[in-house]
């Protein structure tokens, strides 16, 4: 009786949820695990429509409840099974790319035990994968493949060793001779330095790219941007943001190690940097400020150049050789709006056609059908990169 | 009155364990957050008798255990405090280093969400740091480090590309002429290639050791040995183990891009095998029958060489440099006997001394107070490397 209860509760709940749009479209069952699952783990699972299923075991359970809903929002309430487990599927499918997510087990935070863990949100999180249709660019190939190295810088500043991850391009260590250009490339609120290997599939990206002749090869640098200690999205927030700490790590203490430790081009003409929200908002900080050290800038989510921007940095039309600007396409639904939560709002492609008209580099990119994610990502860093270090 | 039961039952159930042995020592209230915490989390927490203390928000929870209880074994259980957090402390003190552990809330395995995650198990699980009074040895400290590297090498035999994790000494990249021995370290069962660096710390202790003086810098490789698809601790198992996948992988496909890939020296002089548990299982099947390749041979918790072993391999005597064997004092308490389930006891030390009678340069450790658990197995490290590569 309580379970059949339970189950007709759990259904109108999500009957509920689809008929608030028009009918719902039949699920198709060709469900299969998340190449996110840790091994051997068959859930959670994804269809080719991108609807995700979930199974937990806790048969003491009294409810259990899924982050991702509608839309990756709204949650999913899971439903018990005679066997213990809970179970039950989004009401509707999930943007392309990564998600992150969590389980509330009676009240409490945990992570779905069938998936790797992603660092997001300031914790370990849990994550899935929705197949995208252009996911080859990320694919782990058959292609030569660079490696991505945890490296231990000395931090006076911070009195402590600082971590860092560096990709060195494909047959770095065979030309010994060789010299590659840097970029710096940042995480957002809430991420760390893990982020653009582990959820960004940053080392795959180039791989691929330079495989296919598409970029020339060169070294990223990734590492911690001091960023949460800051609260989320509260109008203070990013107002509040000292850059200073981390301008001061990566100014007078990485750049130094990486120029040391590793064969570098160390002119503006080859140091990139850019950064996804809030390591966007970390990048105009500094870059600009910096056009001694960078020539290319990119903000991924992360902000915009306007024409009063660039005119307030002494040299930025002559020393800046690229301003890219990217979004994903659900971001911009706010009439083409953007802005961090209390801060003023921007229109990124009005901004970047001034730029372009004025003269300088600009780019802008739109990542269709994704948001404030990293397949929004992904797919910048896939556009920024061929167009580094060409001049 | 629901309240002050649930702490009379905890009360009378710690109060239970104790009395089973002597009266039980008074608890420091000492507690500091555990050094494998996530960042800001400040819980668990270890005292500096090594008890530890858990809390766990689940409100709504009915029941909730901790896997590590009195030495690290049994469980504790948790009670529910007014606040809806989980809370207990174990019933005694866990041996110094590293372990392994995971919650049961409500009948369902998840992890702490205050700690970091660690591959063993089979799963990612959640870890606790005992701090040992030798732990200066594995620190992070003001010397220069080597990087951990990610590379992903082609596997014909398993048709895929495969992840394993070089370890290149301090200054690697700007010695640019200088080559490098290489020590091929394997993991145990349920664990994967992550396990060295992660639990390990194999790159700080090495880094400390060479900073020292104490070991000739070498690189170190770490990859998955393909152990976990038999069953743990089954009498079946480890004999039915089939080691010709691995071998392969490692034999014609990992040391060959290594020796391409990296300044190695490619000779057997000059090349080491080990491993823990199952990797020192796996290290005497395969080592002892590629004397061309291996001049160093570690069983850390993994196995022994008897005089028998080593006379039926032609040119062991005069081709081994060092056969190195090593346990956890508690794994010696059954009378120093020791083998897998289901497989012939064996003496260790006896053996050990046994090759040293005859001529061999046989080496045998003892880790204090420590049993099959990873203290046992960076302090094997930490007493293997100096020995390595020194003729």
């Amino acid at each position: 009786m309580k379970r059949a209860f339970a189950i007709l509760l759990a259904a109108s709940a999500l009957a509920g949820e689809a008929s608030a749009q028009e009918a719902a479209p039949t699920v198709k069952e060709d469900f299969k695990p998340s190449s996110l699952n840790q091994p051997g783990q068959e859930y959670p699972q994804v269809n080719s429509q991108g609807y995700v299923r979930f199974r937990i075991p806790a048969p003491e359970a009294r409810n259990v409840k899924v982050s991702l809903g509608l839309g990756g929002r709204g949650g999913t309430v899971l439903a018990k099974a005679d066997d213990g487990t809970w179970t039950g599927t989004t009401a509707g499918p999930l943007d392309e790319g990564f998600h992150y997510y969590r389980l509330t087990v009676d009240g409490g935070t945990f992570n779905d035990p069938g998936t790797l863990n992603f660092y997001g949100s300031t914790r370990w999180e849990s994550g899935i994968e929705i197949p995208a249709h252009d996911a080859e660019f990320y694919a782990l190939r058959a292609v030569p493949h660079g490696n991505v190295q945890q490296v231990l810088f000395p931090s006076p500043s911070t009195g402590t060793q600082r971590r860092a991850f560096v990709y060195t391009p494909p047959n770095y260590e065979k030309n010994a001779g060789a010299r590659f250009p840097v970029l710096y490339l940042q995480h957002g609120w809430g991420e760390d330095e893990t982020a653009w290997a582990n959820q960004g599939h940053a080392n795959l990206i180039m791989d691929n790219l330079i495989a296919a002749g598409k970029s020339r090869p060169f070294i990223i640098v990734m590492t911690y941007g001091m960023t949460n200690d800051i609260r989320p999205g509260s109008p203070g927030g990013l107002a509040s943001f000292d850059i200073r700490p981390f301008q001061t790590v990566l100014m007078d203490e990485l750049i130094p190690f990486i120029d040391r430790e590793f064969r570098t081009l160390a002119d503006p003409r080859h140091r990139a940097m850019a950064g996804l929200s809030m390591g966007g908002f970390e990048t105009k900080l500094i870059a600009p400020t910096r056009l001694d050290k960078f020539a290319y800038i990119g903000l991924f989510s992360g902000g915009t150049f306007s024409l009063d921007d660039v005119d307030k940095v002494a040299g930025y039309r002559d020393k800046v050789k690229l301003t890219f600007v990217s979004f994903g396409s659900r971001e911009l639904e706010n009439g083409g709006m953007v802005g961090p939560p209390g801060m003023q709002k921007a229109d990124p492609r009005a901004n970047a056609e001034a730029l372009k008209r004025a003269g300088l580099n600009s780019v802008f990119y739109v990542s269709p059908n994704t948001g404030h994610e990293f397949l929004t990502w992904r797919r910048s860093l896939r556009e920024f990169a061929p167009l580094l270090f060409r001049d």
